[in-house]
């Protein structure tokens, strides 16, 4: 066996344009630390033994370790820095130079993103946001009301009068539930005719989830804006992150992201996505106006702070993207309004599902109920 | 409030055909664990009060808990049964029954899925599977070899030459680096022209990377099979599985499926999603013919036990879906073929990347050495 000596490299030269990513990494010694910094920046890039690389594949293609500093006994958090040009502008490729192998190693987690200026305009963020939405449904500051229809087996028919009644109660936002697809119970285009119908004129707006396989997720969206739905739901976890920034970006609706299939990401162990970036930047990066995920105390698992993260990479200044709406749900409950508006201030879509239906036959008066609760403080 | 009374059903009849998923759950006792499996039941389809259903809703659209059994202290397995008009034929929507909510509980691993005689026709797997891609390389026995172009960086001449090297060493399947996408450096279309006019006549088969943003993955692939590719690779964990299905049943080619992006499922505390079905069960349902991943004892974390599922779960029979190829790869080096392939038994694609390159700088003396120590003992 020769001995290795660099030889590769390429001829084209690099703007200098880099963007960063933050991951915090579990290691028993400084040395292991930057060890593992360093065969993350080749993980992520080359991929390739980096004693056998030289000149701009060695200096410029392989990412650079910034930053690498213990914030608590045996954690670390690593700055990496890599070339714009890695990316050739697709989120695809994006979002594996941020995660892809890494995402497979079990003491690393990525903590924030960051863009540069040709990523920033390459995209551009949600189309709406916040301030957009509020326009299009004319609710100019407090918290928007949101609800699903479900459950999975109703008609067309059942569904539209539900959202009829769910609309006069005054809830914003009236949304599938993320279980209807486009079963026989209530074929998409059906559904979608029956509710927009329903809600005519009541100033509701409809999101259809248009979660499906290939290009029938854009055809369903191209429908539901046809068909004069205000909205649309998909789950980026199912679809993937590409197919709903492609959404946001030719179909011209607001979109709602759900979780559906994104929890594997969630932190465990020292791996996974942290919440800020999971649910606040990728969604934002991806073209959400609105992210839905469990808030704490719900069925599921997620702590408050780790909702605060969520808020706080929903709205925290990143490259000039705009703001988006934290949909906290996942078993919401009228009496936790207030704690809940309290944690995530005026932006917010409050976001209850069963608990409506528990308050009785009559959904108008229970929707009634939930504007009182939420908006009667606004 | 009123007393709730059911009033959800469906006038619709099912058909009666069902199929199951089962699941690992954590839970401190018997009672705990069978309140968990029935609010996975309820999770999993109308996500909505179960005591306000009735008739077909309460009784078929809800999922059944079939079976509850004590595994070890505190971890139970139970099987959940579904109908399969809650599927409506869509891959997304399927993979939203099996894990879309649970993906968010932190106690609930999806462990296997079964399927049923109308999924089985509608998801009828790898297209070519192990017979049918050792028919197109004309390998009839033993393992396959395979190996990577990199690093990125490399133009498309220096790559395609790379190609030839390695394909006149022996290599039957040349696949991109997964980071390779459309990048200046080696643009798609380019590249694939140049690689395949290189290993022209080598008999070797060139996989590109088709992973990209939408309907750019199925144009690229369909570039591939014009140029004279002879397979194509795709990260289903960053375009979603039902792309790489759409990938498998529309375009023709052998698809090898990258786990870039996927590791956020790798069973992590109690969640997650089991070796068995991530690597296996789901892949095959997803029309991939070669699945890699990272071997035990290489960059990443899996072990010996782990990887022997996932062979498990390429080959065992599955309601007559084709066994797939395992790729084991992540840093595997020359001196653990032996070892390999005592593992995963005569249908194996070898997959090598760094290692061969440390050999010295002749790529085709290093691809021979690697023949050699594979099929040397076919």
């Amino acid at each position: 066996m020769s001995a290795p000596e660099p030889r590769y490299d390429t001829p084209l030269p690099l703007s200098g344009e880099r963007f960063s990513a933050w991951y915090r990494i579990a290691a028993k010694s400084p040395e292991e630390a930057r060890a593992a910094a360093r065969a993350l920046s080749v993980e992520q890039t080359i991929e390739f033994p980096a004693e056998l690389t030289a000149g701009r594949i060695a200096g410029e293609v392989v990412a650079r370790v910034e930053g690498l500093e213990e914030t608590a006994p045996g954690v670390y958090r690593a700055e990496l820095s890599f070339a714009v040009e890695l990316v050739g502008g697709e989120l695809t490729q994006l979002l594996n130079v941020f995660f892809g192998n890494s995402s497979l190693l079990p003491n690393v987690r990525l903590l924030r993103v960051g863009l540069s200026e040709r990523l920033a305009a390459r995209f551009p963020g949600p189309r709406f946001g916040v301030a957009g939405l509020r326009r299009r449904l004319g609710v100019e500051k407090g918290p928007l009301l949101s609800t699903a229809l479900k459950p999975l087996g109703l008609t067309p028919k059942a569904l539209a009068e539900m959202a009829r009644r769910l609309a006069e109660g005054g809830i914003h936002l009236i949304k599938d539930d993320h279980g209807l697809a486009d079963q026989d119970f209530a074929p998409f285009e059906v559904r979608l005719e029956a509710v927009v119908r329903a809600i005519e004129g009541t100033g509701a707006v409809y999101a259809p989830n248009v979660t499906a396989p290939g290009e029938e997720t854009l055809r369903r969206a191209r429908l539901a804006k046809a068909a004069g739905a205000g909205a649309v739901m998909v789950a980026p976890g199912l679809v993937g992150f590409d197919r709903m920034e492609r959404l946001a970006r030719e179909v011209g609706l607001p979109v709602l992201s759900h979780p559906a299939f994104l929890g594997g990401f969630v932190p465990k162990g020292e791996g996974g996505i942290a919440h800020y970036a999971l649910f606040g930047q990728l969604q934002r990066l991806a073209g959400a106006d609105v992210v839905i995920f469990p808030h704490q105390g719900g069925r599921f698992a997620f702590s408050r702070e780790e909702c605060a993260e969520i808020n706080a990479g929903l709205k925290d200044p990143f490259f000039g993207l705009a703001p988006a709406f934290p949909a906290p749900g996942g078993g919401m409950k009228l009496e936790r309004v207030a704690e809940i508006r309290a944690l995530y201030g005026e932006d917010l879509v409050f976001l209850i599902g069963g608990d409506l239906h528990r308050q009785g036959p009559d959904l108008t008066q229970a929707a009634r109920r939930f504007h009182e609760a939420v908006r009667g403080m606004a």
